[in-house]
């Protein structure tokens, strides 16, 4: 089953590649119409998949994040239009020079060929991965959740529909239909026709992913964030970074899950700050030293240090000296962002050089680690991985690169 | 066990990091000398390596490949030299530009922390490897072949003693003694400690490393390289690109294993190009239609196609035209290297963006495809697969990139 199905994603991935940017944004634009005017059949999907969900009494965030209705297949649509008129990273020479010889040497940046995204109830991800697919010149096979599947399979119709109006074959992009564990490790190693895996769900799905994939993958892993409060911070400054990390949204990958403060500015600056955060709906655990400056604080177990909440929780740990920042932050950051908050330039450049994640922020907001706010237009989730890409990917981390030569009869000696 | 060298390898890595270009170069030249220094102690372990092969009975081109004179000694330290001489890959800024709300971003390289190597009976690539970690800012974990173990040893103690006169952890490189496929399997799988694994050997060692690694490989894959002679060739530039690519070194992942001719030159441009391989000593298998064009043509199947001979071997396929020739290519070929020659820019156009493979060659040979050869003065393979980098790998392969977020108290609305 997966070998027909690579195939055509192959052969079609082979004719997406060849398409021009103005072609490809026609066809994205096309797309999203095709999306609108299915809205009928999307939400009678949709509604029988919600059905299901709730007679099989699954939980109310899930039914959420399953859940259509007009404005978000509008949002679809308008998540398209803004893909399609992103430049298109086809075909951009990232580097060219010329050999001793003669020979003219370019990088081109070039499709991957077939990219496959395994995703949980959110049938928005199916148009989302569909487009950055597309535009980036690749052939998607989208496998989402059994819970989603009518939805799915309804928006996958209304994508092929515009495939095949501009001329393309519909299997540029495939919903996968065997939702089942089997058919999702077969899609894991499919290694002759699957060029790239993006897993779009939690620790589970990562899990297995790194389990059991033969296939090239980006993990986007666990952002287990913290903020550090330096001795040379601006303490005014500090409050707010501390506040919008933990508080703007707990439950994503960017948030803060860790306050790290100096000693000697903790004493004036843990008391406030714990007020705020609690009057908030925080709940802190500090470690005995937080705790004795700031009563209100739940004892942190060693537990704490390593967790990624995703919720309205924070440990806090108070530390004698960088050093001891960086040490905590290396052994139980997950690589994904961490900030410093400080004045002190010195501080600043030793935690940017020697803090091994994705993203460093000096004083600002850990929030900040994502591909919109980058300016990417577009997100297909954040790497956490040293490989390919690192940090918010957009359409460049669905591309690979290419060498081409140019030569008039050079042979080597 | 492996635990206890990945836990030394983590911290002298984070210590290697920090080291300016300047401190490196120095390191690498004191790699250098210590080598040449060692030269007695490193040639008496050599040739109990050498005796206990021979009792053994291996082959002679193994016993070439593990031998060392004081004339390769010499080279391994003139190749430490001429990598410490390039440029620092650490630090280069990418990319950088500021957000809308005033955040000034960097996208900086930095070191992946950790890389092993895996080779087989060649003690020179004890240093080579090494030097390129080091310079890359990465510690080494170096596990070679049980052939060549006391050899490798003794070069890693002269590795480890320049590394100590510096004021540095020996176990910034370290020589794997575990020679075992079990501890090739623990290497493969050490994914806490392990940033990337870069094997340098056979299909065999390839086939191990895709079925076994969890850690993050790149991999130097099979070189089944075409040449395609098309309608629009210059026939006196073909028959001298054809004759390099195949003759000049056969037993590279570079060489040509396959010539491709378009039926309207096959006639006058095969005779001739078969007389001439033939002479030197290159035995030649083409299709029927090429059988019937030079009778010396032994008949190839359809294995032949397929496979990198990696000898004075080379199949002989006539298309009917472009198209047949890059479905050929795009069917059988390995995405190493590819070329084609031709004076018609309409099919080199074509061919360079159908082409799937790290380099497309336009009119020159395909043993151009080299990290010495494209300027990168060090090579430590040639990636055929599309994530992270492809082609000729030089220090930037052993390096991640991070983002660094300069704020002013910025935080999300």
């Amino acid at each position: 089953m997966i070998n027909e199905i690579g195939r055509q994603a192959r052969a079609a991935g082979r004719g997406l590649a060849r398409l021009t940017g103005e072609t490809k944004r026609d066809l994205l634009l096309a797309m999203a119409d095709q999306v609108q005017q299915s809205v009928s059949t999307i939400l009678s999907a949709n509604s029988n998949d919600m059905a299901q969900a709730r007679s099989e009494g699954v939980s109310a965030a899930l039914q959420d994040r399953l859940l259509l209705n007009e404005g978000r297949v509008d949002a679809m649509a308008a998540g398209l239009r803004s893909v399609a008129n992103l430049p298109d990273p086809v075909g951009m020479i990232t580097a060219g020079w010329t050999l001793a010889n003669g020979i003219r040497l370019q990088r081109v940046r070039v499709p991957l060929g077939v990219v496959a995204v395994i995703y949980e109830a959110r049938p928005n991800v199916t148009a989302d991965a569909a487009g950055l697919c597309v535009k980036s010149g690749n052939a998607a096979l989208l496998r989402g959740s059994s819970y989603a599947l009518r939805s799915n399979t309804a928006i996958g119709e209304a994508l092929q529909a515009a495939l095949v109006s501009r001329g393309l074959p519909a299997e540029a992009v495939q919903i996968i239909e065997d939702t089942s564990r089997e058919g999702a490790r077969e899609l894991m190693q499919a290694k002759e026709w699957v060029d790239l895996l993006v897993p779009r769900g939690g620790p589970g799905l990562i899990a297995a992913i790194e389990a059991e994939a033969t296939v090239p993958f980006v993990i986007d892993g666990a952002g287990n964030c913290h903020v550090y409060v330096d001795a040379g911070a601006d303490l005014n400054m500090a409050g707010p970074i501390v506040f919008n990390s933990k508080v703007q949204r707990p439950g994503v990958c960017n948030a803060a899950e860790s306050l790290v403060i100096h000693e000697a500015v903790a004493e004036q600056f843990l008391p406030g700050m714990a007020r705020q955060l609690i009057d908030a709906g925080v709940e802190l655990r500090g470690d005995e030293r937080a705790r004795s400056l700031a009563a209100e604080l739940l004892p942190a177990t060693n537990d704490d240090w390593g967790t990624e909440y995703h919720d309205m929780i924070m440990s806090v740990r108070i530390v004698p000296d960088l050093d001891a920042a960086i040490g905590h932050i290396l052994r139980y950051g997950t690589g994904h962002t961490e900030a410093i908050v400080t004045e002190d330039i010195s501080a600043a450049t030793r935690f940017t050089q020697e803090i091994d994640a994705a993203a460093v922020i000096v004083n600002a907001s850990t929030r900040f680690t994502d591909g919109e706010q980058f300016g990417f237009g577009a997100e297909i989730g954040i790497s956490t991985q040293k490989l390919h890409v690192r940090g918010p990917m957009g359409l460049e981390a669905l591309t690979s690169e290419r060498y081409i030569l140019f030569g008039d009869g050079q042979v080597r000696a």
